[in-house]
């Protein structure tokens, strides 16, 4: 390894790690608000415990970060309506200016000390394996990591965190699709620091299986799979994308190949202005089609892939029906937008249908039996199928995306918010995104790994 | 079978079969016919014989034609050379005015008392196997056909080859792809008859293999074999396409299903003009782009898979260049014609280009590094290859066929006409192919199995 790598990465590792002052102010504050929980919790008719859990609790957070994350713990034969209904209330008693957060299920998120804290009621299963629901997993993980952690691996997690964050793969949210904390933690003890893990990435050949515990009982068909080491049906990575998955290999490459402290620094692209756009649109020449709709009042992990699978339900259907996609992408801020880059604007009034084999009997005989009676050029043969030249359903690609919108598998709110009316931007029509997707039309006129 | 069927059948049969008059003319010319080859051999240093072959000999030809095929058997052992030139002087002596062709090896066409005459050479072989060329096969065809055939069945070859010939799949030489004489007659006798063998068509699902020696020695890739009864080895149906025997296919379910004289007569189309080529170029709306040189001077067996794959390379070229082909054809008559529909005449300034797996290392480095120096858009990440919007070397079809014109797999007669210069013409352009090409145009605007 190069010295340049090894000065880089000492260098990140400084600003990462949090100072001693941080980490007193955040073990007493943390001190206090578990005191209050226990407060909290006290006259509850059913008894529960505290746990710290996440980056803070393992000794993993970045210096800066301020998060504070309790799990409350009830008893697993509690009704989930009665936990739901307790949890609530210990947050809201702990946390008097909180707001209850709805996500797999219901927790309080509030301020307290300057720190955001997050309260979350969860069941007390005996191992990660009974856990009922996702939050029931993270006391064991955040045993393992507290367990298995040294604090110079602590210290490369955070570097991890910080490579990673800056090459835009950080986080499982579902509009990243990158990685999560306790997947970063589980690679860097796998692999034994950062060093050797960025030395390993940059040969990967997906699919990559590592199994911590050495105790994996099923397969998954993920780019990447580390077995959970408190739950063997489980793949920590399974939110990786393979993109993502590809982005760290070359990130890890660029980094062997000319070690930078920037590279450990998100870059955030100038917004893009209208000139600049109508230039990319001029030399591109192609034809880009926007959606836009108001954004459907969803959280992020339910927007991103409803907004993704429309987008590539649409594309599919337009590249079927001959008009190839450059290239498509969705976007969300106060409106949602599904932008479709085309190769052609125009087809021909007729297009090539292929029929079935002329072999297979009554099928072929019907498709023959159609379109003689037609005015299609043909039914004729061509490599045992017979073909007809048949006028082409859609000419050009704007009145192909509104024919068949409702068509395609379309996210359910998507659908909603498009039956409710849409603008459809076409060409220069984009300028009309601008000032609000500015930042995101940067990334897609200039993009980068 | 209904009555229809089998009186139309009937028809065909009674106006194919010659007329005891023809019989005995036939039989009168082909005796002082074959008298004189006898004599014109009788000084030779060699020993020969004289053998009938073909359809008169095997009592298979339609009324009407006029051919008759004599081939002289020479010594096995005597050299090529001296076959050939010998060959020659003997054809010559008996047709004196007739001319030598060079097909696989020389031999003499001529006329006698009105028949249109081929004399050619051949060894005399102990068994087809054995055959140096394909025409040393032919008399043990002959035999074999001559023991098998009866007179009811020699009835139904010749409703066979009026059938073949009315669906334009009638002969195996290299423009027609279609059925031999001798796989007609095969194919007769397998199926005992001209009405299950159309039955059994309707039915087939090819791969149809069929052995009437039951001794077949090797596999074939052929969409149709029919085991050659004098060789083990040989599918006498090597040279059908797929397509010709999707087109018998269909041709026999509509004989099965409306039966009618008319299907045994070939439909010539009518000739295509000048305001009917416009309204169809402008009915279609696509590009159609026509290479036209003067013709290769080429026998056809030569010119047309040269042309076939002139054709396919090209339009293959284009279509991975991004401009899918709605057909494409080849006409040769004074000129020869490479004809390519495409979808497109333009496309934009940028594509689409995926590179490799950035998992792939040096390879997929290579990559990023070749374009992220240049000014493509990219190297991104997508689906875990890298990927770049280069600019498009050609964005009319145009440009693309004129600028790989030569860098694709081209006959080589058809590459040295291209060389000697060509005329490019496109959409009204087309109209310079008539009159020359107003049959096969009438054809490609009237498409049919």
């Amino acid at each position: 390894m190069t010295d340049a790598f090894r000065e880089t990465v000492a260098a990140v590792r400084e600003r990462a790690t949090p100072t001693d002052q941080e980490r007193e102010r955040l073990a007493a504050a943390t001190d206090r608000l578990v005191a209050r929980v226990e407060s909290a919790t006290a006259d509850l008719p059913v008894g529960t415990d505290v746990v710290r859990v996440g980056s803070t609790a393992r000794g993993t957070w970045l210096s800066g970060d301020q998060d504070i994350d309790l799990f409350v713990r009830f008893p697993p034969d509690l009704p989930r309506e009665e936990l739901e209904s307790l949890g609530l209330e210990v947050g809201h008693a702990v946390l008097p200016d909180g707001r209850a957060e709805y996500a797999e299920h219901p927790y309080v998120t509030g301020e307290f000390e300057g720190y955001d804290v997050d309260l979350v009621p969860c069941y007390r299963v005996d191992s990660a394996t009974e856990a009922r629901s996702a939050v029931d997993r993270t006391p064991f993980h955040t045993a393992y990591v507290e367990e298995a952690i040294t604090p110079e691996l602590a210290a490369d997690v955070r570097v991890l965190k910080r490579f990673l964050t800056a090459c835009g793969i950080y986080g499982s949210d579902l509009r990243t699709e990158g990685f999560s904390g306790y997947l970063t933690e589980l690679l860097i003890l796998e692999l034994d620091g950062f060093e050797p893990l960025i030395e390993a990435v940059a040969d990967w050949h997906p699919p990559v299986e590592l199994d911590p515990a050495e105790h994996g009982s099923r397969a998954f068909d993920d780019p990447l799979v580390v077995i959970d080491p408190t739950d063997p049906e489980r793949n920590v990575a399974a939110v990786l994308s393979s993109t993502n998955l590809a982005r760290f290999q070359h990130h890890a490459r660029a980094l062997l190949a000319e070690p930078a402290i920037e590279r450990f620094e998100p870059a955030e692209p100038d917004p893009l202005d209208g000139a600049t756009l109508e230039s990319h649109l001029e030399r591109r020449g192609t034809t880009p089609l926007a959606l836009r709709v108001p954004a459907p009042d969803l959280v992020d992990d339910q927007l991103y892939p409803q907004l993704g699978k429309s987008r590539l339900s649409l594309a599919g259907e337009l590249d079927r029906r001959g008009f190839p996609v450059i290239r498509s992408a969705a976007f969300a801020n106060d409106h949602a937008v599904l932008l479709i880059e085309l190769a052609n604007d125009e087809l021909p009034a007729i297009e090539r249908h292929a029929g079935p084999p002329v072999a297979v009997g009554e099928h072929a005989s019907a498709f023959y039996e159609k379109y003689e009676a037609g005015d299609a050029y043909g039914p004729f043969v061509d490599g045992g199928r017979y073909i007809v030249e048949r006028e082409r359903e859609y000419t050009t690609a704007r009145d192909c995306l509104e024919g068949e919108l409702f068509s395609v598998a379309l996210g359910p709110a998507v659908e909603n918010a498009l039956e409710d009316g849409y603008d459809l931007l076409a060409g220069d029509g984009l300028a009309a995104l601008l000032p609000e997707f500015e930042v995101e039309l940067a990334r897609y006129y200039d993009p980068s790994p």
